[in-house]
């Protein structure tokens, strides 16, 4: 397969990000198979017609139901919100479509179970959109520990903190409602660090978690409440996490420990995480994403201390499809990476990683925390 | 009282530290009542001779209940193993003398409570070496929390994490043995991570932790087990904790995550704490103990960010008693501060800050910890 | 005009980087006129079709003249080796084409003047490529200046340096030869430094510098020499510089401080700035090029310190058009925002920003330098 | 020699600093000859006595000739201001005391090689008070280059870089009067920085600088000009130099760049240098005294990067005289181990380095670059 022609279903943050993924994909990765942008869809007609023409689409649509039936369609991208994913993969499965969802797969454990028993029964390749693994910091970072360079790990800890939550005035938006998002902090944020806790460390056995929403009440937007009166603006509850925490044990006998939240004042994106092994440490900031901090423990005494690794030599992964050595890149990039893989895949009829079956694991942790919390104790992953 | 004649028991590293303190606070905070270094005591008569020569005491002694006697002594100072605090705290509050303890205070909760009883009756002085309080960086997050710099508190984490038991080959020192020190990580590093909460954000309320002995065994002294045979040294059982981590919540309604562990390589004593607030946040790393990272959110929009503030200008604690501003200082600089805490809250007939009612708080959260890895389940502080 | 069509003669790292950025402009700003991707240039046949085919360009050609001539070419953009600018410029300005000429200009400054006059003449747009202005941490130093935020400035210092000399045995590539480069890391990254000056502070009066080739001979490559003969290669002499340095004066008063080097070891693009004015600083260095340190000398006293500004909110220059706060971009966007200018330019009928005065300016001051270098004196940027 | 009996002529800032190390020297370096804290002198009566009792000297004299003839004098210590050292080392040297006199030994190149015959004719000890060469770190850089681990020097940068004179109100102090003060950055802060090129790198040949004094007026001290009329402060002109850089080179081949200033804001005491060999690189910053960053250009190819090396292992020098790994020290720390050298030295019947050939050698750059400044040219060391 030397093309593979895509619709995509969802045209916002992560429609535009992975549409300039598929553009830049033929110029920086020739090998792969080229994919061919299609069709869009989303719901307003006119502002996907936007989107089609400013992002490079051949067509658009207002029926992903329809798209889902074109012959000259072999990949489905699912970026639309997380309510609706379960059944466009379902639909896409059905058609015979590879899918390529982004995360989180499902609002439950229950319903992403679902949408992986029918990718796999449907025989066709699936990918979720975790697309922190694709950085090259991280990807040396799973190197060292491959190779044992680190040693025997003993601990991971990671934190995704955001600020954008920080005024309380800010309005109540539909990822703050249970109903539509699933979750807060913990889904949307927590998800990424415990699929990035899978792919470097392994597999967990037991959780303990907590969870605050420290702004309980937030203005509702104007579409919903009118005007505000007499200066004050009708509020409305907050029904997801501001932040969940949680401790871990992994199969392998390293501790873990968790936090996503969205109200750090002064962390606009700071998704890192720590790893201590017996031979060796690394840290990792995405707010730097083109530095790893790598720690060897047999370097010479006087000379030991964490080393500011720039992931942009020809040695680190993707660095030669790209620049020079410290020319960095950017957030973007992961999307461009993660779709490298996604494309290679099918040319090479190989499932791609991450896939459903990482979607249906981080989601499993994601409830097994849910469950500690309410029933203030530890749990067992496998019981969810 | 224009002088406080001192009497230590204790000579290693913190007696060291404790005997320079005295050394310096006449020359940098010389308002402060005068410490006399009457006599130092220890087992070892020539050591704790030799001990007296170099740190300049007056006269030294191996029997610590002799010291208690003299009458030309107001202050005893206890840096003695923490098995032997307890003993020698009541006899000191019997004898009427002001105490002076290093953390922690007993081996229990049970003892420390009884400690304090002995000395709040005895109507003497009382104060714990939690010396990071002493901190000026640590002093300055606590003015601008106190200010309502940074509003109401969400978020408080914090490590202590040294490195020097990465290698499987260090011998199973008394550190490593419950009977003696009574815990691990957690008692020694723990339990001022847990202090620095208190003084910052204020009292927690319920715990749950988990901890590991990753190196399970040790090779023995050859003190003890005597020389190798075919190159292999006889092992010993680790008996405490190589690290232990727990989750928290503060009265205020803050969230907190702790962790304490001897085996992070790369990290010699990153004792550090991170606190986000409504207004802003602050982050402290005890390996550049002269530097507070202080965030505020009303910042000009395009200008935000965490600033590096050094905490050596005239307006930070203590920095006028040392150098102009730029010129640092270091580990024992927060035990001079503490000394002079100290002296003057004798001087001015109060009691000193942090006291044994701290130290009893501190170990009340460690047992509970203890109590909640033990049960599996949350555990609140008012239940130990 | 809502479009500009493009021909592009180069194919190399910055036609990579050109191509990229006139494939990316219509999608993330899409309101700054379209370009069209007519036709790319080069030399060997079989490389610039691979090149037109993987970059996207309609077509291919090895003869620039005859590009110059198609009527459906409005820009030409020339990222050739440096030797060849000024003949394709000359003519290009002769067939009324708008120019986008990579930086240096020409080999040297009489060269650049002759371009310069030629494309005023002609009445055409023209830029050169000094990309490193469209960083948003370097245009939010501009901003801070212009606002008056730094205050009257004192101090400038600037470091461009790289190690890719750092082996010896690295070969003697056409970069290190004077014919065909004009100069080593002076005119390669110097040139770099000099335009931000200029752009950050203004005019320089006055020069004076030092330079050195610290490994005075490399192997040749085998392409030449043919292979090592008894395991040793056959040498050439280096006949550029592996670093220049010089001190300023500048118009405003400020004094400035210039290093360009490509044997500094550990410095991959270490492209970096300090600003000091009467109000405050800011410092930057390309490594981390999405983060700007901000001091400002009317901080409360206690809190003062560089902030680090992560330049991905929505007030920082290009900041909209990408990702949510705190998602970085990387190096090629530096190329894609000259190119926005480039296209603003054309379709607002005004000249760009930097254009080929700039480069005659920092041309200007690089022969200063040399001239300064050569009778070992002070020499004035009006002298040459 | 057991004891090195001190006259110290000197008790404001640096008294300070050097009567703590005479106290602290035998506590931490036991095996070192005892200095006895005779006699501290100063014009001020009462002030002079006040700092005798604070500091811990046995006595005090307002009459340095009259301390210079004490027979139970071994060693001066010179720390009054500059332009009364000539004296005072003539007349110490007369009457066959050791001396220690501060940085800069004089206020003139002349009459510092003066000063150097008359200590050498008398056959005593001589040391100036060059303290950052005792900065751990900095010795950890020095073994680096002596052992060869970073092969072949080819750059120096160095910059001494403060911000108390950036508000324009703060007064015409005598440190910014000529004819007290000899020098403005050049002298106070350049000294140092050209003091540590020579310990590190070697013997410069040739300078080449500029200077500015960017706030040429200050208002009087009110002890000087009474208090403000309607408001103004008379002012007077300021007659050093607010920065000085200049641009070097090394008899070995390398480059050299060095900057003074006292007016960059954000920079309390920013003492800084980096240098880059052909085998690697390291740099160091004194507001991170601790800390050296040191980078391999032979480490592996995927984990290349400068280290953050805590100069406080058991590996480092003077560390193990003080506390565990990461307990760090501070600025005071310099001037105690520089103390240790100079007893040390005195009891091995050797010359303590730095001396004062290295205090001829600093200021002998100081004046070569003042002539290139004057004459507006490079101009060699040897010619001064």
């Amino acid at each position: 397969m030397k093309q593979v022609r895509v619709g995509m279903i969802g045209y916002k943050f992560m429609g535009k990000a992975h549409s300039h993924a598929y553009r830049d994909v033929p110029m920086f990765f020739p090998k792969v198979p080229k994919p061919v942008m299609k069709t869009i869809c989303g719901r307003d007609a006119e502002a996907v017609a936007q989107a089609a023409e400013q992002f490079g689409w051949e067509s658009c649509t207002t029926d992903w139901r329809e798209l889902l039936q074109r012959e000259d369609i072999d990949l489905v991208d699912i970026n639309a919100p997380s309510h609706v994913h379960k059944e466009i993969v379902l639909a896409s499965a059905a058609a015979g479509k590879h899918v390529f969802c982004e995360k989180p797969l499902a609002l439950t454990l229950a319903e992403s179970r679902k949408m992986l028993r029918a990718v796999e029964a449907a025989g066709v390749k699936h990918m979720v959109g975790f697309n922190y693994r694709f950085v090259p910091a991280v990807r040396l970072a799973k190197k060292l520990i491959d190779e044992g360079r680190l040693g025997h790990i003993y601990h991971f800890r990671a934190w995704f903190m955001q600020d954008w939550l920080i005024d309380p005035e800010f309005p109540l938006v539909w990822r703050l409602r249970k109903e539509v998002a699933g979750s807060g902090a913990h889904g949307d944020l927590g998800a990424h660090l415990i699929d990035l806790a899978h792919y470097l460390i392994g597999d967990m056995t037991e959780v303990v978690g907590m969870n605050e929403t420290f702004v309980k009440e937030r203005p509702l937007p104007e579409s919903e409440a009118g005007a505000p009166v007499d200066g004050r603006q009708a509020c409305g509850p907050v029904t997801v996490d501001d932040a969940t925490l949680f401790l871990a044990r992994f199969a392998g006998g390293a501790l873990g420990s968790f936090e996503a939240t969205r109200i750090a004042g002064g962390c606009r994106c700071r998704n890192a995480f720590e790893i201590n092994g017996s031979e060796g440490s690394v840290k990792f900031d995405f707010e730097r994403m083109n530095e790893l901090q790598v720690f060897f423990a047999d370097d010479p005494g006087d000379v030991q201390g964490f080393r500011r690794v720039l992931a942009t030599d020809p040695s680190h992964a993707y660095a030669e499809a790209w620049w020079p050595p410290g020319h960095t890149i950017g957030y973007e990039h992961t999307i461009i990476h993660e779709t490298v893989e996604l494309l290679q895949a099918i040319g090479e009829d190989r499932q791609p990683v991450p896939n459903f079956r990482d979607g249906v694991k981080s989601q499993q942790v994601l409830e097994a925390v849910d469950l500690s919390i309410a029933e203030r104790r530890w749990a067992s992953i496998q019981e969810v």
